[in-house]
């Protein structure tokens, strides 16, 4: 498909379509809260191996969520290509892998850029056991997210942490394998509250910059401060060829993390057309979820979500090129928000039900998953061991 | 005290600074966390007398701080007189009684807003027991911040919300006694992440007027939208005569709960001068501190915050007012703000160190604190049990 | 129309839609832009009575536009009644009348609110002006935006401030004929930069209170801090029977003025449902544009903001009130919130068609005012004099 | 002087204190308003020659304020070296040159990612002027701000424009001399209200690196979205030796332009806090004054904002290095914290008297400024003419 000149035949939308995958995270099937509750589901996974049963789920329905991201040490595993075996078994494929090097003890003052030189080395062991975790489930992306930073002016020093940033990151950048790559991401605060360590795109891919081709950026859509512009720097990582992902979800106010296209359906159809337009609907970028489900069933709101991001790309893939091109070249204001505008008013979910039909799915995936009894299923059988959730 | 025109001398500063009441809060005292952790310290209470022990400790470096707020369920115990009068053998008093209707699997969907009126009935009932320990333990406030709200638009109807709030509010206002008040906190969002059902302080003084002269608005410094001008509020329910108290605490970014002062002491001394200026330096108006330490040590945190809301105050007392006014009456805009900025760039430690040994404390009470070995103490007396937390 | 319980039929969302209006403002017609430049466009009004013959385009294509806001003093004329002759004849007529106290050299530290009791005579004289141009004009609605406030801490007192404004309205006020009614506007900043005298919908909203039944809150979409949830005010102003109307425009960032629903259409849907839900869709409420088109020509800017609001219109009409509320009662998070998404999904677009072609308009009113000529026709035409502008 | 291991000596402040500069900003002198008025004040300069000796009583009070931005056109003269050699007789130096390609109707639609090379060319052409006004005019920094962005989703290709930024600050880098540099600066909205095109630190850093070693990131103050961290933008900028300098200002919403150092002095020192530890303050980063004075006298605005510059900058020298980095290291945070506050709360203003007076200067310049006679003597003199202002 070129990505700019040609208007799309309904052929080639709905191809484009069928071929987009989103992969959903292990820990979005599992319990999640906030820090003043957590609301505990019947029926939620207790392993890794269920959470891979639920994500098969959502892939059945949908068609296009093959791939599953791991946390690691909320998936931890005494055989990864079991798990990973599993997967296959069950028609899924292991996607992201996730080091989490904020829940000990020991991380207090932060992982890699903790002022304790020994705390600083185990974080950096944890990170190569992710790629270690890698290798033995094919996965191709170690995503990085740091809670580090800091919480009170002076508590510690900016720059330094950030020499010690760069080089834990050095060392795992040279532990990478051939295809692996590193996708690191930014977000503004939480849970630090006076500097976060890579609060911004501007300081991940500053650090991707001096790391290498393999290292790339994770936009999380919710990660930003009030009024920032996600698609602008969506373009802009495209255009340096650094984009590799999203963490896609919801915000009003800070990090909610609820489902993906439902608090603003504007910017995320925003966000896929710069996708869309930059040549960015490939494998190279990984388009995940991100997301905490606190009140509402897991599995149908993660199907939910799903399907937002496949509206949104329905609707950015429905942008006439040429139309735009042209008022954009003549400075036709209104016209070319209105090229943009038309598509985004269309309703998109006829063409979506037809692309899922023609892949012999249900037209309509909520029903579906409603009638296969699954929910019912898993809460009957699912009955003791220890739910999973955040930090299990 | 005037509230305004004339000058005060450094005897009436001192005596207003002597005369100044902080509340802590009693679950500052245990462990807290984000959502993503909550880092153990070793040393915290484990029952609400151990927590009356260590703001005993407050209290006694600083001299400001003899009222301690509950929080229900967090600090049941089967005996409130029992509890009352553990802290009055500490020099000590009960403050606010904070209802806590979010933290049980029956909230999920709300409280007294719930769509369910069983869960209303239920959550209601939980207040009106909060009266009852208020009489058991000489309470005079009861403060009610509700957690409830939506995370989806269309979830429930914010009107009706609104209808059922109203309600449950009248039947609790009506059973306060004589000298009892009802305290309502607003919160712009958190964990409710579409619509909070008391977000702002329009809200709550709106149902305020509604119920009556014994409802009054709770500023808590962390819970506006960016920007918020907080003394505007302050100065506004003063004029009121609605201004109940405050939830002190610092935010760079959300509802960060850092040490108060921490983040903004200019705002915070802009805040003081508003109480001030607006004659709240009474006991009318409650200084209580909210906050969570999360990384900091507990008791030492707190009493930087209590000597963070000291200076604020000794600030705000310095200005002068015939000056700021002949100012302000003549339009000269630089001269207004130079009288204010000349009270605020004063080193107002050694002053505030005069009003300490005045009523016969160490000058510096961090040091004292550190000297006074309760902090190892604790660390070593409090083997054993579980130690008190959010949620415990 | 019930306003909650009983689903719509097609000819009844169409009767509404039908029935709709919506204000524009004569402003908007002339020149404006950013305090970095105004562009000039060619063939914009050089007089009130040629605002109003663009107004007249504005509603002969969309049909639901026939009330024209005045700015005074922008739109002063010697004759005011000549001028309400001139709307009647094309067809239109006079909406609200909108106060300008700041833009004379002696509103530099504000109008009403201002240190100087000489300039808040002069202030408040106006505002009677404009009760006598309503009288002349046939105006129901004064509208009073003030840009009062200050911008440096310590410039003036916040609560004395307070107490002018109170003065000046209630003046005001009492001098309102039968029939009219006081809307009072709010917003966060600017000009003003510390602090805004009428910030918030709780100040309006109390002054409203103070002043009697005429006076009402006008929500200005652009106004708000960052995250405020603006229908959840809306809803609340409805149930309190205090809201007066809307200043309709979008925003990212700030008072940005763009084109309504451009900037956040799902926002502008939850408003309007809101309103519909509330009971709102009633000539008792305004519903004006008041926005600045300082890049991209004005009538056919204008029409599609009136475009947008009524698609937003259409869709809160279709919501199902039933299922909604069931959905919602049962605590069914997913489906409420899928309820409402079904709406806002829906392409409004070929009912609105249908509702114009069955008033006699033409379908497109974009293509039919560009058929039209006479955007060439007000270029080639209105040669010499001065081009209307702020501050002209 | 070390940057961050040994304590500074009372004299070694007063020495970095005396060797820092402010550079004042040519437009501050002259009047400045908001979108909805400038307010006019009487005796504002009305040409180059007459700002340049405004600045000149600026300097002469304060001692450290020899520089001047020039903005062009703003202070377009015949014979720049006549201008310069009228700045050198008063005992200034011309600044930073600003290029102004915002004022001109060509620019409705951007100067250099303009959709119409004709356009572009034209602004590129005024940015090549200015480079010849700074070889006319001594200056080193040309300093870059564009006003250049979309209103509307669509209305322009986000990633073109970015493909004609750079083209353009191609062409004017290599058309720099040997010891200039190009200043580029970036900022959050306005006047674009969709996307602008160097909206964040992240792009003008990336711009910097693919121009070379003479480009370098300007931070202004005002420029950010909420919530930024500042600080941390000018420690990773210092960092990567790309920090250009400043465009100091006040902010309480968006580009206020406040005095420097109005709104948050905390943040003002956290700050330049930085600076001093990153090595910041020598003459290779420019600290500039870019704010306006709507309401308030001019030169006594900026004699107070450049005190409130050194206020800061005394403060973040007071910082004990070796007690933070123990702190520090040691993970002491209410103590590492407490370092910093220790050097917040001084108060520095007996410190700068001191350094003033060494310097054979008034101690209080805002007084010496009140006694000179130069605010009548420029009220009675510049009688006639047209006063100087944004756009003059």
């Amino acid at each position: 498909m070129t990505s700019k000149d040609e208007p799309r035949s309904r052929e080639a939308v709905k191809a484009a379509l069928g071929a987009q995958t989103v992969e959903t995270p292990s820990w979005a099937y599992a319990n999640s809260g906030t820090r003043f509750k957590v609301f505990a589901q019947p029926g939620v996974p207790r392993t890794p191996f269920e959470k891979l049963d639920d994500a098969a789920r959502v892939h059945a329905h949908t068609g296009v969520a093959p791939a599953v991201a791991l946390h690691i040490p909320w998936d931890r595993v005494d055989d990864y290509g079991e798990l990973a075996a599993h997967a296959a078994k069950l028609g899924l494929r292991i996607g992201t892998v996730n080091a989490n090097v904020f829940q000990d003890d020991d991380y207090r003052l932060g992982s890699v850029t903790n002022p304790d030189p020994a705390v600083r080395r185990k974080a950096v062991r944890h990170l190569l056991d992710c790629v270690e975790i890698m290798e033995a489930t094919g996965s191709r992306d170690l995503k990085l997210w740091f809670s580090d930073g800091t919480n009170y002016p002076g508590q510690d020093d900016l720059r330094t942490r950030q020499d010690r940033l760069a080089e834990a990151l050095r060392t795992v950048y040279d532990r990478l394998g051939d295809g692996h790559r590193m996708l690191l991401e930014y977000k503004l605060f939480e849970p630090a509250f006076y500097a976060t360590d890579v609060p911004d795109w501007g300081t991940a891919y500053a650090h991707c910059l001096q790391l290498g081709p393999k290292a790339r950026v994770v936009v999380d859509t919710g990660h930003h401060a009030p009024g920032t512009n996600i698609e602008f720097i969506v373009a802009s990582l495209l255009r340096a060829e650094r984009l590799g992902g999203f963490d896609l979800n919801s915000r009003f106010y800070a990090d909610d993390d609820l489902m993906a296209g439902a608090a603003d359906p504007f910017q995320l159809f925003r966000i896929m057309y710069e996708v869309v337009r930059g040549g960015g609907l490939t494998p190279d970028v990984a388009f995940m979820l991100d997301q905490c489900h606190n009140i509402e069933p897991k599995i149908p709101a993660i199907i939910r979500s799903v399907m937002n991001v496949q509206e949104a790309t329905a609707k950015a893939l429905l942008v006439d090129p040429e139309a735009l091109a042209h008022a954009q070249r003549t400075g036709d204001v209104l016209a070319a928000n209105g090229v943009l505008m038309d598509a985004f008013n269309t309703d998109v979910r006829p063409l979506l039900a037809e692309v899922r039909e023609e892949a012999g799915l249900d037209p309509d995936p909520m029903a579906a998953y409603r009638r296969s009894g699954w929910a019912e299923r898993i809460v009957s059988e699912r009955i003791g061991g220890e739910q999973a959730g955040w930090g299990a």
